[in-house]
């Protein structure tokens, strides 16, 4: 089959590659509805992350079961699924604690820029729905399988409560389902960081109620005036430079929580400035299989429509004019179709 | 009147100083009960805290009020008090949001080694009791000040729940004050890192459960060991040098808190990896406000003894011999009698 293979900084070609196969019996195959370019696979793609050799790109992903190892139990060839980009068996503590991006077995999803790709540990990691979906849904729900589920973990990590005033730092896609997240956890004021007009529109119609487009200190004192000199409660960090970073904690309110989803590069954090600054963090990779079943619901049910972040459809046959857009920040996200 | 003084790195006098005086309205004087050395009094007479000439020292207190400015309306002369080493108005947003330990007014207390102190903000700092306290209880009060306070936070801030796994890095007073808090909290097992036998006994009858004299790879192991493999669901960093703290992350289930309240000195946090543990982290100077009423409640009621962590007392006159014996590991914390 034809797929996306990286082979070094800016080289991304559509190029023949084996076809999956079960190679464990607890994998599934997958026939993709649809998948997408990620935030992060910019990183490698910039030369900002090493890389070796050429890599079979893609880690978001929802479609049809085609095939299932012998001890796969919980979803069946014809099922329309959707997965998280952690694969995880959802049965170890660190699963059933709510942590799946941390589970003892995981490994990250790869490939998925591609017609059929290998699901390994399909039990833990995905879930199917009652029915195929409407067409017009497939975006949505493969916004679910990571840029979605990042962006809610960011906001849980962040503690968004009802009533919240909650700052998110990024306007890429997670930073907007971040947004979304904040609205749907009840904050009462979201301040979405913002330069870009597109992104702006966007922020506001997923529940922004304050747009700063100034960074620094020029934008720490608009979030300040905004929350009466107080600082967010909340604050999700969708980025992952060393100056988001700052930007984030200069906004946050002491006590409050910096939710962390932008893979760190080149962060570094002084012990002393976090304790007198007394912000909590949590980060790291998101256990969107936790929050799988409520967002798909959320989708299927219409309340939400994350899919509006894809700004752009290309055939997958393109990927590489996808990447090209979303670097030069002319596409915020892209959707491949199969 | 004579009090203490530090000149430098290991030079601590017992001279003439003049007496407090109310310098602002809000201000109250208190003649003290007992005083006492803090583990952080160590940093700045170790040397490795800078100082700006001579300091009169102490932070830590309880005592009788003997007057108070014009605008204080919540204590008056003859009542016994407990104030937090924090100083805080209690009625600014950050007050208010439980972190007086961030007040917009805050001020740290100082000069309370010594026969008298100035409460700077009196109001918002100092709590009275219904009536005088039994004398056998102002040990106990006065842990309640710092000591007690900020092994309190410690646990809250790293989320002890009834049932939880806890751990507690360093055995210094306020690591067992962690293990009386964890107590309290419901945590059903607190593992004390611990290599001082007489520390580890105080520390089994403040609630652990479980004693690690074991560091580094080794102590890792041995906590992993004990949860089943899976880390702790709190743990408590009362220590601040970047060794505990790396301790402290280690032992941590993805998904848990690490409550950090030993100020860090030379500390470093590594962006990438606190992303991929998926550790949260909350730290700071402790908000005691926030928690005096209950603890106060919780001495007066002797349903705790945390002025037991006083293992030497002396007359405030030999405040030079407490912080050799402090610096020097003989002691745990030293009471001074006023």
């Amino acid at each position: 089959m034809l797929a996306t293979v990286l082979h070094g900084p800016g080289d991304v070609r559509f190029e023949h590659v084996d076809e999956p196969k079960i190679l464990k019996p607890t994998d599934a195959i997958i026939k993709l509805s649809a998948t997408c370019i990620c935030g992060s696979d910019l990183w490698p793609y910039r030369g900002l992350q090493a890389s070796n050799g050429p890599a079979q790109m893609g880690h978001e992903y929802c479609g049809v079961v085609v095939e299932v190892g012998s001890e796969v139990t919980t979803v069946k060839p014809g099922q329309f699924v959707v997965g998280s980009f952690c694969l995880s068996d959802n049965t170890c503590p660190h699963c059933r604690h709510g942590f799946q991006s941390s589970c003892v077995q995981r490994e990250f999803m790869s490939g998925a820029q591609a017609p059929y790709a290998r699901v390994p540990l399909a039990d833990g990691t995905l879930v199917a729905t009652a029915e195929h979906p409407p067409e017009d849904l497939i975006p949505s729900l493969l916004a679910v399988s990571d840029v979605l589920g990042t962006g809610w973990y960011a906001a849980d990590a962040a503690r968004v409560q009802p009533g919240s005033a909650v700052v998110v730092v990024g306007d890429g896609a997670v930073g907007l389902m971040g947004v979304l997240a904040a609205r749907q956890m009840g904050a009462a004021r979201i301040i979405a960081m913002s330069r870009h007009k597109q992104r702006q529109a966007l922020a506001l119609e997923y529940g922004a109620t304050d747009i700063v487009a100034e960074r620094g200190d020029a934008g720490v004192a608009q979030i300040k005036a905004i929350t009466q000199g107080v600082g967010a409660d909340s604050v999700l960090e969708c980025v992952g430079t060393q100056e988001s970073m700052q930007q984030a904690l200069q906004v946050a309110r002491p006590g409050s929580m910096v939710g962390f989803v932008g893979v760190p590069h080149g962060v570094e954090f002084n012990g002393q400035s976090l304790f007198f600054a007394q912000v909590g963090m949590l980060g790291g990779p998101a256990p969107v299989r936790r929050f799988l079943p409520q967002l798909m619901d959320l989708v299927l049910t219409r309340q939400i429509n994350p899919g509006k972040v894809f700004d752009q459809q290309l055939p997958l046959a393109d990927v590489a004019e996808g990447y090209r857009a979303m670097d030069e920040r002319r596409a915020i996200k892209t959707l491949l179709r199969v």
